[in-house]
Parts: structure tokens; sequence; C-alpha cells
């Protein structure tokens, strides 16, 4: 997905707020029976007949969570979309609507706003998701995009936080530290742009940690793999603060300990590359423990799904529920454990 | 309410994020069944049985929707919370679950939140809902909040903005213009401290349009009477951006026009005292029409149910329901026929 460049700028000022949300949504398509009232409403009615409902929300803020001078706006529209989803792929649910709230300041035009829908459209469609609501209202400056997405499972597979018993695997999806990676190279290829406007960026063999962090994806994947294969995790949750926080995180909620095996950690080789690329003092794994920005699932399995989990090439097994006391560590190579801690305050990530 | 002075001050950045999160929402308890899973997880799953599920959201910006020198904290959760609830609550449902994502800057103290989530647990208690999920962000600059209420109905009295039919009665809950009338006073008693300090802003005899503007309440009491008196709305709309809007909207998707009599118009004498206060330039009838933000109800019935609905002392019958070809018209008591026009772009309200 690249920009395309806008020859026409139109303020948004210049339509009316039901003309700007009735532009911007006109491609929308309900594709779901259970999206029974959706976008010309105040708000969605949704029936979803015998199951649960299962409802996440992601915030995403300009100059916080998102620099608009290296995002294009398709990727960010995604994006916002993607987070919001995987709240609820975290439950192990399925997405099923979406509703969008936005607070946007006159620096944007319709046009850049149609670009941001396109990449909605793009998701939605992709995940077979429907836009159920959409609201805009001003900002003093800059775009904040709120998502709520909604989904629907059996209640015996929703899973939350808390349920992770001793002995259980812990597995987790996909690989750690690359989004991180990705957005390091964008920081860097933008402050050198600063420093030298004539220079121009250099993203060569670094795609596959820039889509990771531009353009994440749900792990709706996972949430099948594991229905088709009747697994349903004990306990469940989404990794967006690193893999350390996430950990943390499931321990916690479910009064338990864990041990993860630091070899046992999924890292793209694109991740190690950016490390090398940084000089000695960046270490991989401190990526995927606190880099954060994943949107990749862990959870934890009871012992007798193990024969089925390791077969699914999506999924990886990095470590074992413990007793409470234990605490939550990480085992090096070298045997030692190392007490995992999650970054304090910084919600940028 | 009112906010009390804070003897402490704590840092936002100084707590962790989870930790945060868990001295909010601390007090809240799971007061629905439907609450299967709430807080503590990264979604919240609800079971609204057999009856269909009802998403709205509403979103608040720092400068936009409120003005925190003249807000008391405690009142801005409360209101963010009520206009979320108005959305499920205009679809003829009631609410159930609210999740709140804020974005907030490190001028904030930790106590500061604590006052606004005061407000919250208030209107949660209030109206017996569950706050199922709360998420905090930073943000660059101010205070975003962006709140997610959920509720659920039978689906048969599920109402949406569309099924409005020709001579079906126009019935309206509330008062209209009261809200805006407040935010007036709020604003003059601002430009009159700021250019004398020393002046003490006075309020007196305006105290209905103030709690109008700053503590609005979702109708659930509406939703609760038409229920109790078998009525289903054909349609039903929110009031947020004025009745000329609400009414424009409901009949454009309804595919009809409508006739308000503007002697109908409920306005309360307290706007009357503020347009007089203002001058003869401002008419009440104008604030009715648009000056937002009176979180009110505008729906149609039919004909038939007439009877009943002009027993309840909380909803007036505005007018009725015409062709689609007659327009949106407001009829004067001199018998003038007014169309009725929506503010463009103008979201602060």
């Amino acid at each position: 997905m690249t920009d395309k460049q806008n020859t026409k700028i139109t303020e948004i000022g210049s339509l009316g707020k039901q003309a700007l949300i009735q532009r911007l949504t006109q491609n929308f398509e309900t594709r779901n029976q259970s999206t029974a009232k959706g976008l010309e409403n105040d708000a969605a009615a949704l029936d979803h007949s015998q199951a649960q409902t299962v409802v996440g929300t992601a915030i995403m803020v300009e100059g916080i969570h998102f620099d608009i001078t290296y995002t294009p706006l398709q990727h960010l529209g995604y994006k916002a979309i993607a987070l919001s989803m995987a709240k609820v792929v975290a439950m192990n649910a399925l997405p099923k609507q979406i509703m969008v709230s936005m607070a946007v300041s006159s620096r944007y035009s319709v046009e850049a706003l149609d670009e941001l829908f396109a990449g909605i459209h793009r998701i939605c469609l992709r995940y077979d998701t429907d836009l159920a609501g959409c609201d805009i209202t001003s900002s003093m400056s800059g775009l904040t995009i709120s998502v709520t997405a909604i989904g629907s499972a059996d209640k015996n597979r929703i899973t939350g936080r808390g349920g992770a018993q001793v002995y259980d695997l812990l597995c987790a999806s996909g690989d750690f530290g690359s989004a991180y990676a990705g957005l390091l190279i964008l920081e860097r290829e933008k402050a050198t742009f600063k420093a030298n406007p004539n220079f121009q960026p250099d993203f060569a063999s670094h795609e596959y940690v820039l889509e990771r962090f531009l353009k994440p994806e749900p792990r709706t994947d996972i949430v099948k793999w594991l229905a088709d294969n009747d697994i349903v995790p004990t306990a469940m949750t989404n990794v967006a603060d690193g893999l350390a926080d996430a950990a943390l995180h499931l321990c916690n909620t479910s009064h338990c300990g864990c041990e993860i095996y630091e070899e046992r950690i999924p890292i793209d080789y694109g991740t190690s590359h950016v490390c090398t690329d940084f000089g000695t003092n960046m270490l991989p794994v401190s990526l995927a423990l606190n880099g954060g920005m994943d949107n990749e699932l862990l959870f934890s399995i009871k012992q007798d799904d193990y024969e089925k989990i390791k077969s699914c090439p999506n999924i990886a097994i990095v470590g074992h529920i413990t007793e409470q006391n234990r605490g939550a560590i990480m085992v090096t190579p070298q045997n030692t454990a190392i007490q995992l801690t999650s970054q304090s305050w910084n919600p940028s990530k």
C-alpha cells in the first residue's frame, strides 16, 4: 500500500459532518448477518444469538502511537483496526464488527481521510468485518483514532487472562521484537533526513520489520487453527507491550508463575539484522521482551494438547507455567534465571 | 459534585500502566450477569443470550468538547459515560456495560484521574452499568476520553433511525437548548474572569442550564417507560447537535419529511432567561434547534399510541411525519413554514 499523490485538497469544514461520514463509509457493505443494524444509526445492533459477545477497544494518538511523517495513511487506518481486532482475537474470538471514532484537526484534508478509510476498508474486507459505526469530531491538534472491535464466540471457547494452571505449556504466535525493530529503522531514517533533507531513506533489506511495525495483522489464523484442532487455551493475552509484560500480565491474572526459555523465543532474522546495524549493545532478546507492538498472542495450553500444537508452524512453545511463588522468569541458554520485569508507564508502545 | 482540593499530587509516570488502571478501577464491581468476562482481560465477553447487543461510542476531546477550566473532573467522567450511554438509549436499549479508553498527558496527576473515575463510578452505580474494560495511554496534550457503551434489548424493540412512516407522531423527551445555554453562561463567566481575575463568577439562577451542560443524563427512563407502556417507536435518534439536525437525520434515514410546531418545542424557562440575559438577538428556539448537546431523544410513534403517550409528562409531541417531498420544516405560530437546516461541520457540540 502506498499513499497516492492527492491533487485535490478539500477542507474538512467544507463538508457537513454527516456528509463527510457518508463519503468515507460509502464503500463499506455489510458482510455479517450478525450486523443487524449498522452505520445509519446512533449505535450498532448485533445479533450474536447463543454466542457471547466480545468487545475490545484500541486508541491511537498522533505523536504518541504514530508519526505521520513516515506512516502512510492507508497503513494507519489498517493498523488502528488491526490493534482493536487483536484485543478480540486475544479472547480467542473472531472480530465481526468495528466501530470507529475519530478526532481530527483541520490540518487533515478530506482526501487524507479518504486514504485512511481505504486502509480501514481493506482490513474489513480481508477479515470479513463490518464497519458498524463511525463518528468523527474535531481535535485541537493531530489525529486520534479510537476503535471498538466486536466479535463473538461460543462461551466455552472464550479465553481470558486468568485460568493458566501449573504445568501448562506456554505458547506464542509469530515472532517478537520485529515491530520495534521496524520503528527503530523508521526513526533512524527520519533523524538522518532531518539532518540532511537531500538524504534518500534506505529501507532495503528491512522490509519485514517495517511491515511488522506499519501494518500488523490480527492473528485470526491462530484462533481458527485452535478451533479446528479442538484446543481451548487455558489463558490467553495479547502481546502489545513486549513479551515480558504479556507474560507478567497472564501470570498475575492466573495467580501463577512461568518459565520462558530464551532460545525458544521466536525472533526473526530481520530483527537480529537491525540489532547488528545498531551496534553491539542492542540484543534481539531485549527487543522481544520489551520492544512491544508485536500484536501477537501468548497463551497457555494443557500438556495433553502438546502433540497437536507442535504440528502448527505458526505457534512456538516458549515455556511452561509454574507455581506463583517461582515468579515469572526467563532461563538463558547458560541456565541463568532472569526475573521478567515490565517496563513502567510507557504507553507509546 | 465538586472537585475536592487534592493535597497529594502523584505523577502518572510514577505508576506502571497496569497499576494505574488497577487503582482507578478497583472500586468497580460487576453488577450485570451479562458481563461474563470484564476488566482483567484484553476485551470484554458479554452474554446477552437471545437479545441483540447494542454498541455505541462517544469521544470527548479537551479543548473541543470540554474546557477543563470550568469542568469539574467528576462531572467530566460522568458526562463522557452519559454521552456514550445516550447512543445505546437512542436505539431503545438499556446500557449494561461500558469500556473506557483514555489518552492523557502528563499534565494530569493520578489524583486528577481518581476524580474523573469517581464520576465514572457514580454514573455506573446510578445506571447499573459495569465498567468492562479500561485502557489508558499517553497524549501529547490534554485529555481524550473515548467510551464504548454496550447494551441489549429484544430485537423487536430495538429502534433505528429508519422506519418513520407518514402520519406518525414525532415525539421528544426533555427540553431543548438548555445545555447550550449552560455553555454560554460558563463561557461568559470565563471571559469575564480572564479580563479581571478578581471577579467572582456568578452562576446564581442558572443552576438548571449549567447542570444540563455539565452533567447530562442518559434517558433510560424513557426507554423503560416505552417498554412498560408497550410502545415501540417506529424510528428514534439521539439529539446531540440540536433538534434540527436530529430531525433531518431521522427524516433522511426514514426517507420522509416532518412538520414540527414551534410552540410545541419544549424549552425551559432557564433557557429563555439566558437568552434575555444575552440580549434580544438570541432566540430560545434557535438554541433549541441548533444549540446541541441536549442528550435527549427524538422519536416517531404510530398514531395509535397517541392516547398512551399523551399521559407521559416527560415526552412532548412536537409534530408529525410527512411525505419526503414536503421536507423537514418548522411551523411558526404565525403558520409560516421554515425549512430546518443542520449546522455544517461544527463537531465541538
